[in-house]
């Protein structure tokens, strides 16, 4: 960043011929409306509407990309607002709030330390973030320093007290179309029904099914889990079919409030399809306390497999994403909990764990499975190659660790190669901070732009068709692939 | 593609120096004769030589390429010409034609479907291959939509009425050297036969031994295709030694036909060494069907191990290309057989897989082995590592999903690196459609060329060099490798 | 390389506008002292300070990166000086001299093998390397070809006879602050101890703790290694706690000679934290013969596990190199030993490996632990994530196969977007020749200043960021890291 600012130019190329291109891609992309069919932005915070508490709350607690590469240069979680939690586990989807709040008189502080450690950014996706976020929705072009770091906050913190930083004016400001939180299954859901129901409040926010609290058979708190929810439902779940219909109750509730897609985070994609005799008897022998790790982990195979054809009733768009090892340090998990930036990613098969499940509803028209993934080799390897054949599957956005400028150049081109453009889900923006989705989807869109100005200058697309791509793989592919 | 057919300056880069280094070296690289030392083309049409039935039946229907992705886009593969087939299998490598042939009528309606749809080609091998085939050898320029599928059709079918187009004067024109067809065991090879007694053809049309068949044991067509192998060579194939003399004879069979390679596609890329005792008593447990899958998996591992040693006295280079599940969607194998498009990767291990093979013959001058993966995460950290030290072992080149100018380009950088140039094989095109060959070798040959540039332009190579190392690439090392 | 050596612009980029921000960057880099912190270099060779014993003993023998390719181009190693060894296992970390002596009057034989091969090193870091030696330090800027051999040869064997040629004068010149060679634990080290006592050597050249021979249990030779400690500290290692103390004994007698790091390379980067009683009874088990090759590798994993509680202690850094099955190649193994070039990667489970180790020290501030891998997939997708979170994970520079121009760009390029430049540990050169030394470390920190000028070109850093990134990467993050 300039002192005056992100630069015009900011993920072009040098060159004088692919520069022009991807000015001219982009200048049709800039201004498209957000879809934000992933996040993990909180419908409360809509709902209620008040000013942000303060710029570390704002941009610094609820993002773990920050506190991760903080705690790496050394800083205490604890010294960042993550407040320690008591023994009660802290479920990952169900929480309301995913971060403790931090005290007021701590936010300085915070904003202190992110200052003073700004440089270990260099050459992240965060920095690209905060440096647009700072910049378009503050002013602030100042680099952060120590020096900076009290002006900076100052800055921000008076901002957010003016109405025009309230949650609602910055949905409208960012250009907004949908916003898709993701909720645990037994949410109340409350805020986005409040929201549906404010004639003041003209956006769309919505829930996203994610439901691994009740499905994921491997955790120690399913059972109690599956009995919350057969009570909710007024269902004996202690029994398969119950839990079959209260799952499927479940899924219409969150329709009822909007949901068009469900969520699932395995560690493991493996899928398989298992009688209704077996599957029953591996359910009993989990809750009853008898089944092996083994069964626990074909019952959760299994019913991730349901998922899909639950989905072809109900009309879901089932998102999937595995491979990766959350909670990797115990100690720290056993202290803060989950969404510490202590979820690391390993290699999975997914031609060998899909295979059931595609096999059976790959070529449904009444399905869209799109799976994201954290080992880039999958993309060329694995699921572009499946992508390109199975009219269900679509390509989820490269994200979290993947969800940066080379990286997104890399994953276009591995996808676009095999399996074409129109196999893309489009992006997603995944954002933990909300004022970080313009920027996420700005970085995205200035990538896509020079990716495809690449291919204009060698011949491979014309102009126009690149253009066309842009807007579809930042607009219209989100739209048409989770229907909004 | 603009409206006046492919760009002279396809593939290359857009920066003064490099662009013209790379026209400099690839105006060295465009008239190299083809040496197709790998096609899925068949004998047949070139032995005929009867003009191709159609623009569908020459271009879309053999090709799994194309087929892959429309059916991705929604199209059902039997409106594209596949024949639905009966109760019994179709074998993959011994079919005389792979693809039902479809009916007349139906190939306009065809060539509708991809003019409709051709927009999902966009970034894809497929697209840059047919628009070059289009425009190079039909004259056909304007870009396929709804609008243009009749025009066009009738182009491509009142040229393929001409002479000029027939199957062997188009081989001439291509400028083919060598053209070798895969052709599974037990395949008569009489249109080989034919051809090279014919005074007529001046081309060289040769087999290649693809003995999946008789070799994998895990399949279930195993006993009865060992016992077809010993009708034919009056062997008893029930036994071991009868079992080893017939493949012997099998592969002289092909020898005599002219064919200088094997070519293997097993699952997994695992060898071992058994002892005589050994491999006779699984051999005969999997013909009794005692056998375990892992006896099974064992005694394929142990035959291909065989084949290097029978490599090393008859002369065949073998080719090996694994990692991969064929046949993944399962209904649509039932319906439509093999070669549908829906074979995706898996990662596997080639180091540890090969290395009883390459230890024991890894070295001998007289073996040759070339080794294709479709993960190329393989070449820089297995591959390149083992092809740079055993003298046997040969980089096939990047194919199949990663026949792509990005992919070639990362694939190339990546052998070249860490084994240098000569390691390499050199480019094979694989390819389903006849008039697909000159496209795939222009575009490796561009990309090659845009590559070498680069190195050139940072001054790791001389132009002396850089061209030197692209004909080796297109055309000499080929020449060699497969002994040509 | 041109007629006159190589290009100042060796490696950057063409377009004018990066060009000129690759050369400032690479200005501010390229005379910065050289930090060897990791090489296969000998001590002896400092401490005998005497004329190198030709072209051929001094660049190609020891070099496995030289050898590995010729004997891929069919040359046999015993043509390339290297010893066939007798019935004893010539151990890898332990031995004094690496290779053979090739007999003086061999040297310009193998010289004339290298030359007449020369083509085939075209676009690896080999050629990079030597070229750049040959020029730099020898004013040799023809190209090596037959008709060259004899001419270069003469030219190198008559500067080696200067006495400005002679090491302690090469250390000088080549501008290096520390070497780091690398030790097996029970190697006498007298090298180091004369050197650091001798008042007319300034350099500083220490060894590094390379206890392969004494932790990894799965080898056929550990009991003996465990024996041979256990008299050279005159203590029980047959028990558990002699064992241990021993090794704690011998990590102090390396530090006592200057160590700042250990070096370990199991097959597998797997940790575990046993119970003390738990690894007694192993470890009674494998030196009494009666463990299982479970049981081997659990044992290896803590004592991995173990090393890392011991830096915690007497601030060893320790570096971790797992995922090659080394001697592949086991006819060669047995004729010429280890470090012919046959050691090839294969992929391994970083995250899940290395998580016990991680979880109990990985924030301990006590602790550096260095992780390199062969599997460039593995930066992305494990260790940049990881190190991104914990404090005492850095990544190891990309090295060995990975230690090329386009190599180092996507490791730089994946490490950079998902942990920031901060957490790598910063260029080592992993030298096996002496002279190489200066050329790698020139080939990093051009390709260095080349990517960074793209982040620069793309408004990613300003110029000055990226040039205080280039001297973090070429110098001050190898001294932080490894306290030098």
């Amino acid at each position: 960043m300039d002192a005056t600012g992100p630069n015009a130019d900011l993920l072009f190329p040098s060159d004088a011929h692919s520069l022009s291109l991807a000015r001219e891609i982009y200048g049709n992309l800039a201004s498209l409306p957000i879809l934000s069919a992933h996040t993990h932005v909180e419908a409360a915070v809509l709902e209620r509407n008040e000013p942000f508490a303060g710029p570390a709350d704002l941009l610094v607690t609820p993002d773990h990309y920050l506190l991760r590469v903080l705690h790496a240069s050394g800083v205490d979680l604890s010294s960042l607002g993550r407040r320690e939690r008591g023994g009660e586990r802290e479920d990952r989807a169900h929480a309301g709030g995913r971060t403790g709040e931090p005290a007021e008189s701590g936010g300085r502080e915070i904003w202190r330390v992110l200052c003073r450690n700004w440089p270990v950014f260099r050459g992240t996706n965060s920095r690209l973030w905060l440096e647009l976020e700072l910049a378009g929705l503050f002013g602030v072009t100042d680099p952060l320093t120590e020096a900076t770091a009290d002006s900076t906050y100052d800055r921000i913190a008076s901002a957010l007290a003016e109405d025009d930083y309230r949650p609602r004016a910055l949905y409208e400001r960012f250009g907004i179309e949908v916003l898709a939180t993701t909720d645990g299954a037994l949410d109340a859901l409350t805020s986005h029904g409040t929201l549906a129901a404010d004639p003041h409040f003209e956006g769309r926010v919505i829930p996203t099914f994610r439901p691994d609290n009740v499905l994921d058979a491997t955790r120690d708190d399913f059972a109690s889990n599956v009995a919350d929810l057969g009570r909710h439902h007024d269902l004996d779940t202690d029994g398969w079919q119950g839990y079959c219909e209260a799952i499927r109750m479940e899924r219409e509730r969150f329709i009822a409030h909007g949901a068009v897609a469900s969520d699932h985070g395995p560690g493991l994609p493996d899928t398989i399809d298992l009688s209704e005799h077996e599957a029953e008897r591996l359910f009993a022998d989990v809750l009853g306390g008898s089944a092996t790790e083994a069964d626990r982990t074909k019952l959760t195979a299994h019913l991730l497999f349901k998922m899909a054809e639950l989905s072809c009733d109900d009309g879901l768009v089932m998102q999937l994403h595995a491979g990766v090892l959350r909670d990797h340090d115990g100690a720290a998990h056993a202290r803060f909990g989950s969404d510490i930036g202590a979820d690391f990613p390993v290699g999975v098969s997914f031609t060998r764990g899909l295979r059931p499940l595609l096999e059976r509803f790959g070529s449904d028209p009444r399905f869209t499975l799109v799976v994201y993934s954290v080992d880039e080799t999958a993309f060329a390897r694995e699921l572009a190659p499946m992508a390109s054949y199975y009219p269900a599957l679509r390509l989820g956005a490269p994200w979290w660790y993947l969800d940066a400028p080379d990286a997104i150049t890399r994953a276009l081109s591995q996808m676009a190669e095999v399996a074409g453009f129109s196999r893309a889900a489009g992006f997603v923006d995944d954002a933990r901070s909300f004022c970080s989705i313009p920027a996420r989807h700005e970085v995205a869109r200035r990538v896509t732009a020079a990716f495809l100005a690449r291919l204009v200058a060698e011949h491979r697309l014309s102009l126009q068709e690149a253009t066309d791509t842009g807007v579809d793989l930042s607009y219209l592919l989100p739209k048409s692939t989770f229907g909004l």
